[in-house]
């Protein structure tokens, strides 16, 4: 296989139409492939559900209407949210086993916003949010280290001296990345590359907040740590539509924010597994983690984390990637949707 | 004067309105108050000229091919790029002193990129790339300092020791900002905040190359200094429409691409002022910043580049920033323009 380009790779993520590429095309993707969803008495659209899901849903009418013409789903259950949310709640649990994404419930839920001051309007079961199109949040943290002269930098995980060659964007030392292999068993993206640690952010939890649990969950890398040295670069946003190496239904659309992180290590702290989740952590090289990347290695929304992270860290610079200002706004996609404000 | 929020400081800079918010008004707005710039044999819409620049500027029917049904000006003349240049010159040569903009001509020129490769079209004198609405590449870049003890941060810049109020995102340090006030003779933007050093790109100037030049010759950072510790950090991209504090001719579009670079500096190193555009160098809180940025008392492009630096150093947060989600994605507009492409 050709190797990808840095755009390519973001493209893979960021892979849902642009409205200016092709203006028939984006409208009639939407229309004809996909249902809109609405809540009663709010104008805007809060997701999209592939058509092909509709005859698969038992839509309670009393909840629920289902307009065939204008391709449209509208919650006509009143608020507040905790009202909505229990509503679409049960038409989830009426669904057969027919949709796979709905058999890894979770029992946590992801917030869905309103147009105005950043409202929840409801709530959506986290393995249902796909399905519905709506946008998702979450969190990514990518933790570094600066070479350090050869003598030191002799471990098991990068035991030659290559490190040399990577420059460090204006320090003299070159960075290297702390990458996560996912476990082989994982249901999405099995044995892909990763961030140091991510996650999902349930309603309630502020970006801060996962984070840290995620640093802990899934790196072994203790509260106390994370809070001194994290910091805190940004969000990556995209319009994704999930293909099948995502594992199940495929073709659904997942508008997403990430919020991304670093923290600098050195010494003696390293991350480690401390679940399933993660089947190995290894200090990556700059070089490494391209080669990755451009063989697609990466899962779709770490790799445009780490593209993110290589350019604010001046390792892909305007003169060593050809494609430098079409990159960044593909990483910083608007969303089209009604967004997350904090209040 | 209420003082504005950060996402209303973005905001105006990037401020052409987006298809998405009012496709109606994007498109009148367009097809109404301005005529498209073509080449001849290339499909692409390279800038917007005002209409009514229209009657005032002489277009030879030899070079110029002039639409009024379809809003279109479309140049002519043949390959290469050289050619076209020349004859757009000689047409901007003859334009009456009616046009404010075009009496600061300066004999040197931005590059116009076409769709495939980033092949450059033709070049156009600098002071009249606003007229034709192409886009246009600059450097920016933020000499920043990490906070030092009491006893060693009190100067004459700087004699509090406030400095522990604002925190630097993951370092125990405070972070303080370079931060330039431009001349108030200039032409543009007279007397307001700036970047540390800042400046167009002419054609054939890598932004490297650029930032270079800019830090030596707006702040008298000598290029030993500068290539050993400056940090490319991605670019900010928006649409603007030119208002009237930049002086001259308003209701100019404006697309640009920004290059944002940071440098860290100490002891006794310093920007200094070494030509007549700076007035004064000084190094600021980050709530002075702040404080500044909401009063609008920066020029628009440096302010976006301010914020984007406050993110990226965790300085603004989600949790601190209620519009956080919303103004990333507008420091990085895409722009539906053909860009540059490094070979």
């Amino acid at each position: 296989m050709t190797p990808n380009t840095i755009l390519d790779i973001v493209k893979e993520c960021d892979n849902f139409i642009y409205y200016a590429d092709n203006p028939t095309e984006y409208i009639t993707t939407l229309q004809t492939h996909y249902y809109a969803f609405k809540v009663s008495n709010c104008a805007s659209i809060l997701g999209y559900i592939p058509a092909s899901l509709i005859p698969q849903i038992p839509w309670n009418p009393e909840t629920w209407h289902i307009d065939h013409e204008s391709h449209t789903v509208t919650l006509t259950a009143p608020p507040p949210a905790t009202n909505r949310s229990r509503l679409l709640e049960q038409t989830l649990r009426e669904v057969g086993p027919q949709i796979s994404l709905l058999r890894g419930w979770r029992n946590e839920t992801f917030p869905v916003y309103g147009p105005s001051q950043g409202e929840v309007l409801l709530e959506i079961e986290r393995c249902a949010s796909a399905l519905f199109g709506i946008v998702t949040y979450g969190v990514q943290l990518l933790c570094y280290e600066r070479g350090r002269p050869a003598a030191t930098i002799i471990t098991r995980e990068c035991p030659s001296d290559e490190a040399a060659s990577a420059s460090g964007g204006g320090n003299s030392h070159p960075i290297k990345l702390w990458i996560a292999r996912r476990s082989s068993s994982k249901q999405t993206y099995p044995g892909m590359l990763d961030c140091t640690a991510a996650g999902g952010l349930p309603t309630g939890k502020s970006p801060l907040e996962g984070v840290i649990a995620e640093a802990l969950e899934e790196a072994s890398l203790p509260e106390s740590l994370v809070r001194t040295r994290l910091r805190a670069t940004g969000c990556v946003s995209y319009f994704h539509v999930r293909g099948p190496k995502a594992g199940g239904e495929t073709g659904l659309l997942q508008p997403e924010v990430e919020y991304t992180y670093e923290m600098e290590l050195g010494g003696a702290v390293r991350p480690s597994p401390s679940d399933e989740e993660v089947e190995e952590f290894r200090l990556w090289e700059v070089e490494e983690v391209l080669d990755a990347l451009r063989r697609g290695e990466f899962k779709p929304n770490s790799a445009v984390v780490v593209v993110d992270f290589l350019i604010r860290h001046g390792l892909l610079t305007a003169e060593n990637e050809r494609d430098y200002v079409h990159i960044l706004p593909r990483l910083h996609r608007r969303l089209e949707f009604p967004l997350c404000i904090y209040r």
